[in-house]
């Protein structure tokens, strides 16, 4: 859309947990009148005081939209409630999971035609609103699962609702989406859990032996069971499915830990995986590209050469020396991923350095 | 000890790749003479002008101590020549798996006495001596195997050296240290892979909605997989029984899936795991106390309290809001972790707001 993003009215946010209050916050901050309601009125008081809207009792035509942010077992019929209430609102949610939610509401509502289906993909390991921030949605991917009878309006205003917060509108199929987030985030977040919970078994001193790959690990482990419990019952048929297949992978993985070659092949794959997360371009495999210096025979050239580099703070993937006899220099060749083998030469050059880009081709640019 | 380290002369460390150069930089720092050597000289040269050490050709009498930091499938081979090289030092290495390399070395030398297993639980995902970082072992733990035949003076020789770095020394068999490096590290990392690699079935526009949590998963996965491939293999004894116990686990997950009482009983045991890893205490299940603080009945008084307790930046796990209607005033009681109870209640005070701490058993103290 090329206009800014603006709301038909004032929006409820039904749920002040982390999600609801970083979400009235960032309404808030953008100038939308944000309505909190939760269950335990304290957390409706506490999430406005920190910011996130206000509380109000409510007449059926006062709002125009409706955010349900409650626990996910009670999506759908907080949703149901919800369209009843407000005969004019357009009700959306957070649920991680959307096809079930979907098809609750449809059988359960006459008014399921005004409920737009949606799942920002935000959230931490924390919850309520003492954690919540405005910057929550922040260039994060919203997906929205339209779904059958919602109008072209009712889209705009999940999707102005969306951009208001800073995040990214994407629109998926709800099936789709909810393969997707098995495959990204709960079959993720079970092996997380899988980890940690392998520890139970091991020694206390053995965990004096911990270092930062197993707290990486193991870190949304410690998200609350509960609510967790709610959004992977409500997905297991497609998780069952992916995790089926990480079951066949481990024993694989099993058949062949004695063998190192197809070992660090299996390395290799998880690797790729891990790098395709990290760039914006899929699963590419890594494209590196030398750049040349040339290091005057001086005491602590070298050094201070990659005194500069360091400055630069380029990720390096290897480097070679080679000397030239005859005209008694030394050259170092840093490899680097494509992208930034330019603005490391232009950097070097700025500060002195011969240097030049070798293309993947070997050609001198 | 109560003394502070000092080693018997100059440092030879053999592979100047990420731990290698690290530890380098380290011991310079401390003021040790480190001397540098690598199969390819430009990493030597590379990590002595970064301050890793010099660069030199050494006499059989000229290194009181040699560290061997090359890959882990050299490192037996590696460290039998150093103990023929050098008649006088004490040789260590810093495999992450001990049994193995000590039995080969035992195996294969004559001199294997002077040979002092070691392992210093530090490393990152990035490789060469372009990311050494003389802080590397500060904080961490460098295990000792200690093997047949070492003397006490052997023994201290290693103690210092990991001492000068910063490290904090624990002695541990070596069968012990391989099992439990299997547990906090190795399949750690393999579950990492395991979720990485699965990517590989995943549609490039389903990687749009991975979040944090999958990013953190599959950090450690995006390591070097000859390096890794090298590490797992040398352990896979131990690997494979820990990796069996995993295998169970999934299987009953699976089983648990569509039973969401059993199901939320293993994501807390998984919760369990993960907190056992960040506090001091081992495994200890959360020991939570709640300070109360009045709330004056005035405009704006929630919210101030609030942006003090934020400024203070503890982890509040829960909280409630009552009310007292005959003194018209308000009551939080904010949940904190047992430690911190009496700090929150201390700053409050000093910031003029009425609090007090409630014990495990509602005493107020």
């Amino acid at each position: 859309m090329d206009t800014d993003p603006v709301l038909p009215g004032p929006v409820l946010v039904i749920g002040a947990g982390l999600v609801g209050s970083s979400l009235g916050k960032a309404l808030n901050r953008a100038g939308a009148d944000v309505i909190l309601e939760d269950l335990r009125n304290s957390h409706a008081l506490v999430a406005a005081s920190l910011g996130a809207g206000r509380v109000s009792r409510l007449g059926p035509h006062d709002v125009a939209v409706v955010v349900v942010a409650t626990p996910p077992a009670t999506i759908a019929s907080v949703v149901c409630e919800a369209l009843e209430r407000f005969p004019d609102a357009v009700v959306t949610d957070v649920g991680s999971v959307k096809g079930p939610i979907a098809e609750a509401v449809a059988e359960l509502s006459a008014y399921s035609d005004r409920y737009v289906p949606s799942h920002p993909m935000a959230g931490s390991q924390f919850t309520g609103p003492m954690t919540a921030t405005a910057d929550l949605f922040r260039d994060r991917t919203w997906v929205i699962t339209p779904a059958a009878g919602n109008t072209e309006e009712s889209l705009d205003v999940v999707r102005s609702l969306a951009q208001l917060t800073g995040a990214v509108v994407m629109e998926l199929d709800a099936d789709l989406h909810d393969e997707a987030v098995a495959q990204v985030s709960h079959v993720p977040h079970l092996m997380s859990i899988l980890t940690a919970s392998h520890l139970r078994g091991v020694p206390g001193e053995n965990l004096r032996l911990a270092g930062q790959g197993i707290r990486d690990v193991t870190r949304i482990a410690g998200s609350d069971p509960g609510l967790w419990r709610q959004i992977l019952s409500t997905n297991a048929v497609a998780i069952r499915e992916e995790l089926l297949e990480v079951a066949g992978d481990l024993q694989y993985l099993l058949s062949v830990l004695d063998q190192p070659a197809k070992l660090e092949e299996f390395l290799r794959l998880g690797q790729h995986g891990a790098l395709s997360l990290r760039g914006k371009h899929g699963r590419e495999p890594i494209d590196v590209v030398s750049v040349t210096v040339e290091i005057p025979d001086e005491p602590r050239a070298l050094g201070s050469l990659f005194g500069d580099v360091g400055d630069f703070g380029f990720n390096v993937e290897d480097f070679e020396l080679t000397h030239d006899a005859v005209r008694e220099v030394g050259y170092l060749s840093i490899s680097v991923e494509r992208p930034q083998a330019e603005q490391l030469r232009a950097n070097l050059v700025g500060r002195g350095w011969k240097a030049w880009s070798d293309t993947g081709t070997e050609e001198r640019i």
